[in-house]
């Protein structure tokens, strides 16, 4: 199948449009500003999509839903088609299912495709964790260099699996990463997959790897969900996922859209705050937290508009509320790193009843938290059934 | 749809059969010796499976192969329906895309199941890793209490891993370990999901679980693959793949059945020693190996039949072949556990030319492995782009 994507359009001025190429990586020229920047999104002919397109299981590989994509040149790693499992009343989308155990490499099999599509020498990405392995998993996949600048302070276990896929890995100081991005940008030719811009924008065909999870949870459900919580930094999944169910509705297969809910940690929270204050993006002071991959200080617009546009909220959740989901996930045998159950724990904090099926986005695996492999193990010594009887009692 | 499973047979003497339950987690009573112990697997009454049944697409949730599956009374966590990624002429299996990130989650549904069917208080596992946190996670999600005998000498991650999902994890040195186990079966009831016999026989239904990833490579492929080669420890992967084949050709659905390989480390290799020296199963001494997740010393029945039954082999990998496998494959985007690249090594290793495609199983997650964590970081003081190209160009 082919790709029916049309132009890259300003979210800052939907009349303005753009070519697909090059991909506008530092926001929309003509509406940004200096203190607030645009991002875009891809069109599509919308009304050459095939009847069928919905009728298929929703599997792995993007390349099912390559009509409604921009081209993916990068090869598939089989990203996608992640369970949906009930849990207490909700619907845990299971992102840590993914070929590098997070939704990130939705994202990077686009992202990637866009590098090949505009003929750049590699790929340049500043990230803790998450986004910086995925993008060196594609990257590699598709014989393409990739640079990752790190940041130290990500947890041991993540620096291995940031290394692990033979990327040019170079950790510098938290202040240094987006220089040093722009500078490789402009002096390398790399294509930038992560954001570039005073507000953030991201990567122009970042989302559209994320609104597959829409067309998943559509098909999973057999009906459009009443509400998703989604873990947001940079809101770029949730806005990813509004978009794929406003899509739904326009190719006339939903009649509604979800109300979709920015939850953040509440050490940060950018899209929190531009919604209660009425701002088309904002930039916080952070504090601390262990959901350090949801810690940002620069929101965008797209979490704001996604938030606005289906009538949904920002939902701040500390480390304690963070930490309670966790637990009470993995007690049923799901274990996601911290911030990546910020979307259920973000539900629970909310306490608000829904006319419909509630979905919480679980965005990665336990494997990625700080405290991994920091756990106390002390070796018994001759232990019997009733030593064990006493402990699984205490419990 | 219901379970098509009738009875548990002697892999000693295919004439001896017994009722599903109890499962006879200490091997076949009849024709089991104090040096040989005799597996049982699942009989079903395979003319009354659906004609329907392999109409469907591969995808996650062992329930969809209820028919020829032992009752699954254990709630789902989303198992199976892995994707399969073509690489380099090969297919890789990628059973890293579990719900604990590794294929043990197929087997674990199952013999959970099987501990609620057996009205059991709880399950007990004696594991180095990935089977003892997938026991305990689909414990947990059943609501069952879980025992993990754990091992010291897993990795630091691992551990934090073993104890995510609120299982009692007790470490006790090697060899108390299985004494320990049996002692919490024979006193408190719990069901084992492990082994307990001098040679290996393990759970009985487990290979069962197995088995569903030849019913999906099979419908991935659109056709028997004619070689699949497996990371083998205990070989229970291995005979629950062959079984899954034996059943299609059984069921009209396939023409042929692959050749299968039993993938060893070097250090160890029971099934190796047994098909070369004739034996039934073999016992080992092991060295040293990094693939600490499938070095065994003890072999069991299974292995030697499914390789000697499909026309297959036994395949030593050393470390030096490990790691280059390993290396390789995450240079594609795919990093794996050093066990769980044990196949695609033994392919390499073993250099023959096969008239068909040939699936290697990657069994497990790259965060899995020893050296997870232990990456030195060094932080680049103020770098340019020319450092980086600096960097880029010596790699």
């Amino acid at each position: 199948m082919k790709s029916l994507a049309t132009v890259q359009r300003s979210l800052g001025d939907p009349s303005l449009t753009y070519p697909l190429l090059p991909p506008l990586t530092r926001g929309c020229p003509q509406t940004g500003t200096d203190e607030l920047a645009q991002p875009l999104e891809v069109d599509y002919d919308y009304d050459a999509v095939p009847a069928t397109l919905f009728d298929q299981e929703p599997g792995p590989d993007l390349a099912r839903w390559a009509p409604l994509l921009p081209p993916l040149l990068a090869p598939t790693l089989g990203e996608g088609g992640t369970p949906l499992i009930e849990y207490d009343g909700v619907y845990i989308k299971d992102e840590s299912r993914n070929p590098t155990w997070s939704h990130k490499d939705r994202l990077n099999r686009v992202t990637v495709s866009a590098a090949l599509a505009a003929g750049a020498p590699g790929v340049v990405v500043a990230s803790s964790g998450n986004h910086g392995a995925s993008a060196a998993a594609y990257a590699a996949r598709a014989g393409l260099p990739a640079v990752v600048i790190a940041s130290a302070e990500s947890p041991p276990a993540v620096q291995t699996f940031v290394r692990s896929y033979g990327a040019t890995v170079l950790t510098v100081a938290a202040e240094q990463r987006w220089p040093l991005l722009r500078d490789i940008v402009d002096n390398l030719g790399y294509h930038p997959v992560s954001n570039q811009t005073v507000t953030h924008t991201g990567h122009p065909y970042g989302p559209e790897g994320y609104k597959t999870v829409a067309y998943e949870v559509f098909l999973q459900l057999g009906r459009v969900p009443a509400a998703v919580f989604a873990p947001s930094g940079y809101a770029e999944l949730l806005f990813g996922v509004w978009k794929g169910f406003v899509e739904l509705r326009r190719l006339g297969l939903a009649g509604s859209v979800p109300a979709v809910f920015a939850c953040e940690p509440a050490a940060g929270g950018p899209t929190t705050r531009a919604v209660a204050t009425g701002a088309p993006a904002a930039i916080v002071e952070t504090g601390e937290s262990a959901a350090y991959s949801i810690l940002c200080e620069v929101g965008g617009r797209r979490g704001v508009l996604a938030v606005e546009g289906s009538g949904g909220a920002g939902v701040l959740v500390d480390d304690v509320a963070l930490s309670r989901a966790q637990r009470e996930l993995a007690g049923a045998g799901l274990w996601y790193e911290i911030s990546g159950v910020a979307g259920y724990a973000g539900y629970r904090a909310l306490g608000r009843e829904f006319d419909g099926p509630v979905v919480c986005i679980a965005t990665s695996s336990g494997f990625k938290d700080l405290g991994v492999g920091q756990t106390p193990v002390t070796v018994s010594d001759n232990p019997t059934w009733r030593d064990v009887q006493a402990e699984v009692e205490r419990r």
